[in-house]
């Protein structure tokens, strides 16, 4: 499943990686990380404590690439609102949903702080971003000065977290990109 | 836990809805089921085939009883946007999250087109209900007209859900009010 020269380390990581997407934490046991990574159980506990220290490595690894891949996005020299249309209608695997906000419904993922930080963290740092666009644009006169922009950063990552429940309802991703629309012909300056 | 006069068959579904709400369906083992409504294997499987069974009876009740709590809110004569504003905020358990939206992340209910159709019903219902008062809201010149109703009943809808998602990550109740606080600034009229 995985290439030659990865590590068993790696291995772990990235089984541990999918398996929260696919399952989530609770549904994920030490038997199908192991099964999915093909390594044995010795070579886990020599690397990590156990399931809770790999889904740690597993949940700051997913939430590093997205906040990178959201800067990527979002480092662009154009308008407010062309940068948060950017991030609304940026390319998602909408039916399998976000693979940090799933984890907010995962009962152990919210009751253990240690593993709920990473997921906090990374949805504060996107929230963070697109306020500061939002900022930018009610300073520009782009946006109407009545709008709070760390309220509408909100509206944003709450649209976008809701638009996959209602895509995953429907078994279909226009409810997505109907989400998205709407926002976005309310953000329309 | 349960009342007295409650039948085993309530008190079964009863527990389900519970523990789905808490713990989701790949969560939730037909011993934790048995254990809190009080009542033994033999009653579980003369009442139901087994897990999938309740669920079902459990989801369509939930189901149900958000779509009436739903309709006792929207069916007032007021506004288009006081309604809408009205749905968003209403009083929520923030915190514990959408008992249907939740189902969503739970790939064995997705998976199953029996489990998720009553989840799509209900949130193609809700759906339905706010589009047509956005579409009133244009019709009476409430709301712009380049508004689409289903988009904006879609972006209300995502916003909640997606609100729970941010209040879950942060582990407080503000993130889902600055979504919901956002939104009602973008459609206020």
């Amino acid at each position: 499943m995985y290439s030659e020269g990865m590590s068993t380390q790696e291995r772990l990581v990235e089984a541990t990686r999918e398996l929260l997407w696919e399952r989530g934490y609770v549904g994920t046991s030490p038997k199908a990380i192991l099964q999915r990574a093909g390594v044995g159980q010795g070579s886990m506990y020599h690397h990590f404590t156990g399931k809770q220290d790999l889904a740690l490595a597993a949940i700051r690894r997913t939430g590093e690439e997205l906040r990178a891949a959201v800067d990527r996005l979002l480092d662009t020299d154009t308008s407010a609102y062309a940068r948060i249309e950017a991030y609304l209608l940026r390319e998602r695997d909408v039916l399998r949903g976000c693979p940090v906000g799933r984890l907010t419904m995962d009962p152990d993922v919210i009751a253990d702080p240690e593993l709920r930080a990473p997921v906090d963290e990374t949805i504060a740092y996107i929230e963070g971003r697109l306020a500061a666009i939002v900022q930018e644009g009610v300073d520009s006169g782009e946006f109407a000065p009545r709008l709070v922009p760390a309220e509408i950063a909100a509206t944003v990552l709450a649209t976008v977290q809701g638009g996959y429940v209602l895509a995953r309802a429907s078994g279909a991703t226009e409810a997505f990109d109907g989400a998205v629309r709407g926002l976005l012909s309310l953000l329309a300056p």
